[in-house]
């Protein structure tokens, strides 16, 4: 049987439940943005959705503020540059979308894999976030010092670390921080099959009590909620610490503290 | 020229000098271990060490007691289990170094990569390491919780960023924190040419006034600064909260807090 | 100094010279694909089209037939579905594209890397094609079967293995032959530098001497060979062959042949 | 029901069945090298073993000459060297598998996937491989050209295209043709699992009828045989051309035919 509430009673009742915890949450001052970068032009079939959906309800449920963004709604322009609004592409809406990200504490971005790699719209968005990696924050460190990121991933069969690696790498790589278990996918056996919430493939019914295709996984949901509390742990601990802390991490200053160029590479 | 002191004298300056700020560190009780995962059987002749010498020597400055192990001086078995003495394998080392491991704050794997991607001893050290994965931390969590982790890469041409993308989503996929730009390397031209260190390649002195390849690169030895800091910024907070905090990342409770599972998948 | 000729008189010397062998030619009823997925609106300022023009002018010195084509000259919708012009995008031309494709027998992709990996616009490309695998050519094998595939990449410091691993790895997948060192690239050493074809980069000259960046990459430039005529070689093979031979390879008969259903997977 | 012969008698049904065409088949003058990857030491328990078991029989049944080499039944040594006997490793017995490579036409590396990666065997056996990967051909060649590679891969949820990536990059970078769709594999859903060929899970059959996992799976059956299918054809095709043709990939001569270092990269 199916572990949410199927009905939007039962749901509410979760929400009430897991709602009382809000009052004392340690994490109601903590802002999480969520891109989803399936390429479907609308929400509406991506399963990929379903899985943020859970991952941000249990963020929710601890009071966290969490912004849904679906990244074909918006017109994102290709190119390395940080606004391409009169580069001939016809607009362009990622300064907008990247005022966001500068403004929340947690990332998480949600992807579909194809042929085992993630999605186009994935790339894009990581190529433009990365075009405003020199970009500073307020402690002179690149701007991304002090968040911390995580990735949902949704396909078929196969490729869900292959992603994960792909898509983590490039968040700390820019600055952001990466908690235990960063990652949550659901796969289903190799071939083509059933994707996450489909209650039928092929003509037939995915399951014979009718719950969808990967609702129940169990190392789903737990890798889901790992995500999403250590998320929420690693942003509670940054933001106490007044951010990443600062010394040995500035594009200025490095060579003014204990440095590599000043180590002897023969001294092991 | 070259930036770390060229003369034993000289370097006695450099050790000096950071050795001042020491006294008053933030990071003497913190201990590190590097794993040099080359696949050359003696340390001698490994460009990888001598970048990881970098790294460790910036952590020393600051205080970190840094344990250097040389993967191929011990006896490593193949296989998923913790002890592999019994496996007809000629013996099995891998439960000793893995007693350093959990007892240390930080990890520091180096690679030299090969195609492409890691070294065979790395992957055989990670394979190790995920044998252990399900053991537990005094706080119940996943036995690497609580620890961070980092890589090192050289090699002469291309790679580096595959080989960190594998390693650090390794680690963080079993446990470790992984702070920002936890990933330094040197690398040079297409094609071949000089390792790291090397003040030859083809019978020609690689630079004129025979600096050895990559000592003076402005851009790795930035970036295994940051490295080395950021790893001890993260762990020195780690530390500080008495571990990775332990809500929702216990293999046994995570029910009964907000959990995935009991989130509505199709409330956006 | 630099081997191509550096005025146009020179050059068309070589295309002269070159052109001697075109007449007898074994490669001249072939036709020639090549994608520029560079993340540029326009093809003036691509790096990775410079290298691109060189492979294409080893092939047309060979009398191939090639289109050269700049993805972002054109209007490519996302989604897994052919044909995408009412998907509210705005527009699809990528059957248009994807009708080049099925009538060359060779394609080349081209693109730069962004944070280790292949560009947005390259992973949009693939997932058009992928969306197309289904199809099937005159022999009912699947429509890519009997075209071979090669990719070219630059960079200004690393991942042109791990993106070639990722595109001839779909193209095999979907049914591309793939040649001995189907690959090439131009990388600078690690860090922030000059892109193939620069002579400037912050300011200085990349070489004293005016060369741009890579043009005399010896090992570029000969990998560049290799692929442009392994390339020609699979493809003459191919055709020569009538296609990819047909059997136990097609999706409706492959059990009506020895197949891996009817073997005992215990007997080794 | 499990598609191949649940008794020796039936797979001895089999075995005469495809073994008729093999009086007229067109490969039983191939030789076919297959390298067991698994961090097992012996055979048996080996998953992987048994998915190459199905490929080795569809080629066997065509007449190919199959050896089967399980890689830590020999002492294989660490080091980029072509023969690490006295490098204090205790010996090294990959000069004699080399040598099994060499005479062969077909390569199928089989391995297992630990956090989504290939086998540390796996990429100990490439590396060795590399080694060699200047050595030449009767054409002069590199050696490895004139042959052709595929890959299998199994494990209990992901990782299967990641490794076929890496594995089939690596064999067509030093040479090999691979053919389409040279990889298949066996994965189950996300989470642990049981691995191919196994009859219970955490106590529990995996299959109500008593079926092995993955045994009736019809991707992956399909999919070994076109792997099988497409070596054997490739095989065929190179072996009746004398070889990979040889212009414009030869080391020492590449500049005396038609090449990129004398295109002009400037000219579209």
């Amino acid at each position: 049987m199916c572990g949410f509430g199927s009905t939007e009673t039962t749901t509410a009742v979760f929400w009430q439940t897991t709602g009382m915890t809000t009052g004392t949450s340690k994490h109601n001052d903590l802002k999480a943005v969520f891109i989803n970068c399936t390429i479907k032009k609308t929400a509406s079939g991506s399963h990929t959705q379903k899985l943020m959906n859970r991952a941000a309800g249990v963020m929710r449920a601890e009071g966290v503020n969490v912004e849904m963004i679906h990244a074909l709604d918006h017109k994102i322009a290709f190119g390395m540059a940080k606004d391409l609004s009169d580069d001939g592409q016809g607009g362009d809406d990622w300064p907008k979308l990247q005022a966001k990200i500068v403004d929340a504490d947690i990332l998480v971005l949600g992807t579909p894999i194809w042929l085992g790699v993630k999605s186009s719209v994935a790339t894009l968005v990581v190529e433009r976030m990365y075009a405003y990696s020199g970009d500073r924050n307020a402690k002179g460190q690149f701007v991304y010092y002090g968040k911390t990121a995580g990735v949902l991933v949704t396909g078929n069969e196969d490729g869900a670390k292959a992603v994960a690696m792909d898509v983590l790498y490039a968040m700390a790589h820019i600055g952001f921080t990466i908690p235990p278990a960063a990652d949550a996918a659901w796969l289903g056996e190799a071939g083509p099959g059933a994707s996450y919430g489909d209650v039928e493939f092929d003509g037939k019914p995915v399951n014979e009590d009718g719950t969808p295709a990967g609702y129940d996984n169990e190392f789903t949901n737990r890798n889901t909620t790992f995500m999403a509390w250590n998320l929420m742990h690693m942003a509670r601990l940054l933001k106490d610490a007044g951010g990443f802390p600062s010394n040995g991490n500035h594009p200025d200053t490095w060579t003014e503290v204990a440095n590599a160029r000043d180590q002897d590479p023969e001294l092991g």
